[in-house]
């Protein structure tokens, strides 16, 4: 049995999604957050009968996605949400956007933690809002939540929260503890934390991840949890994603106006509700060579690029990748891209904690990890490449 | 060989999209604007291909549907529009809110032409804008843009026009020559007209339909146009569309948020690359049906319900039914959903001026269409009606 990430690179590179059409063929693309996975076998199966049906109108009745979603959470997490609390949106994207458009007035800051994925700060300048830095502490060991300076930013008048748990780019789960402070915090500002939670069932086992709204009466009366199947199952370009309000911040989700439902995708919905029905041993496995891709990295860069650290991450597919050691200047991504041929994510879009940082996508097969950390050493070592190198062989 | 309408209503009831799975089974659902179509084969096999490639990350390089766009356009059109001036979005509701908001500040006006498509006046809410409705003249015929009412808009302050061309729920297609001086209204007030093209590619054979970008400079100065595979080909739950802008609109695409181009569905975008590169010939054939279709509920209404009046379409599979003389109150819809088993959608949502009317789809199989008449016509009579009645045979 092949694993999920058993693809050859000749059949990546006949995918046409973002991740592989963005570079040229002699360049290794490890940048936006897609994994090359083969689907899981349920999900291909409802998508294959789905085209049979020629059923590629507007996604139809959002009870079973919720439903299935409901299950899964309780399952995996032994978080008994009601189905009734969850709506659908297209993405992570429009359900954080639409909700903050229901919380802020133009001009109202909104608390992001940089680093950060870098649309945080895009999303709250499209609404009109501001985003208010309160970065991350201790970063080189993936990141704490900086509770006083949250507490300092809702004390001057921000209402809103916004969390990346786990978080990206470092793969940190936050601590259940931090969790609740966090809560009690916003709970006592009256303000809400928004929970993106896009990378949860990606946690690798013994992270202690734990959903927001789990936390106790605080963070219901607090939260607002986005969810989705597209990051774990590698289902972002089918449009479907799941908000879920505790039970203090049902107003919220009455107040989303009617277009989010209609832009949900049809198939994003039908693949989800497979995804979170049938597809958690599929989810194991990759899980699974997740850990072992992270091992990967963690060997290959002690081994090549011992001047650069990473900390290991507790969750999902990113790493980030401490390159100021190396004299690459602010954006070693560029560099790696001009001389090595491989694509990170730039580390200053993360904000301005992320000069002389880059982030890796691991979910890629492990030679492809192999080749690109060996093309990067290559670089800083000064040794002339001409890619392809091997390239073909990589996958 | 089938044609495209060929399917037996116990294959469309086993659809999970929206239009099969909003009313129960007792009920022929012919309100929400899909089509009960098989596939093009050129997109099925697209999308299969994409299955099986695993292809389900982020929309990829939006490159060839664009272009995809522009040769239909100029096929089907002499429309000369180039691929640059195209942008893809998820859906014209998308494409159009993320135009309003590049175009418009909180309380400005919007002009709308009821009775038109609801969303229109919800998009127009959910931006912060206020609809100016200046109401099509002449309905019983389809509906005429009321000129002197624009003029009046726009002398008035309002900035921007949204038109529905050809226009839902009518299927008119607006005469080039009534277009040409919209176009120079705007132009000498300086407003923008958002010309939503969605069913376009549906206008019947003989309607005369013209891009709005079509008509000279004026309109190249002013005009924003939408367009999509979606209505023509049946993709709506896929999530691709696109934003043309005229030679002296770019501006407004430079202005689209970064967020828009992430939101487009790879399926979507696979799909309408395929639909407009390879399907014209289904689509051809998909319009004579409708025209038969079209045909077909005219003459029902005539021999089953004859004091129900309907302009005759130019485009499209919406029909607007006048249904006052049958003295049913404002909303006719309702009463053949709890007395006849048929879901139409309801008049009064596409303004005041739908008060006693209600929209029919007939983008279904032609079975289906003469069962819906002869339901509601048993209903306007009296005759008591037990659902289903012979629905099993109807398609
Ligand atoms: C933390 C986080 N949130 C949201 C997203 C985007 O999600 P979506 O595609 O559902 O908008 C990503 C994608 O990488 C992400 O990492
Ligand atoms: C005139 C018109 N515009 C827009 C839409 C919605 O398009 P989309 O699904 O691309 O938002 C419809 C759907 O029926 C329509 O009739």
């Amino acid at each position: 049995m092949p694993g999920p990430f058993d693809i050859p690179l000749a059949a990546l590179r006949q995918r046409t999604s973002a991740k592989w059409t963005t570079y040229g063929v002699d360049v290794l693309p490890l940048p936006v957050a897609e994994m090359d996975v083969r689907l899981a076998d349920p999900v291909a199966r409802v998508l294959h009968e789905a085209v049979d049906r020629s059923d590629t109108g507007y996604a139809g009745d959002p009870g079973p996605v919720r439903r299935a979603f409901a299950a899964f959470a309780d399952r995996r997490w032994g978080w008994p949400v009601s189905a009734e609390d969850v709506r659908t949106c297209p993405d992570v994207a429009a359900g954080v956007m639409a909700v903050l458009r229901v919380l802020t007035r133009p001009g109202d800051g909104v608390v992001v933690m940089p680093p950060v994925y870098p649309p945080f700060f895009a999303w709250v300048r499209t609404v009109g809002a501001t985003p208010v830095e309160v970065p991350l502490t201790g970063v080189d060991g993936g990141g704490r939540i900086d509770l006083a300076g949250v507490e300092r930013a809702l004390a001057a008048g921000t209402r809103v929260v916004l969390l990346c748990h786990p978080h990206n780019p470092t793969g940190a789960v936050h601590p259940a503890a931090d969790l609740v402070e966090l809560a009690a915090l916003a709970d006592r500002f009256g303000a809400t934390v928004l929970s993106d939670e896009i990378h949860a069932p990606l946690a690798h086992p013994g992270s202690g991840f734990r959903p927001f709204l789990t936390l106790g009466a605080a963070a219901e009366r607090t939260g607002v949890a986005f969810g989705s199947a597209s990051k774990a199952w590698n289902l972002a370009g089918l449009k479907c994603a799941l908000v879920t309000a505790g039970s203090g911040r049902r107003d919220v989700l009455e107040a989303l106006p009617p277009e989010l439902g209609w832009a949900v995708g049809q198939f994003g919905q039908l693949a989800a509700r497979a995804a979170f029905d049938e597809g958690e041993a599929w989810l194991d496995e990759v899980v699974a060579g997740l850990v072992r891709n992270a091992d990967l990295l963690g060997e290959l860069l002690l081994r090549h690029l011992p001047g650069v650290r990473s900390p290991r991450p507790a969750a999902g597919y990113l790493a980030w990748l401490d390159c100021r050691a190396l004299g690459l200047g602010d954006d070693p991504a560029q560099v790696f891209l001009d001389r090595a041929g491989v694509a990170l994510h730039h580390g200053p879009d993360f904000g301005a904690q992320g000069a002389g940082w880059a982030r890796i996508n691991v979910g890629c097969p492990p030679d492809l990890l192999t080749e690109a950390v060996r093309r990067m050493a290559a670089a800083v070592a000064g040794r002339s490449l001409t890619p392809p190198v091997g390239v073909d062989h990589a996958g």
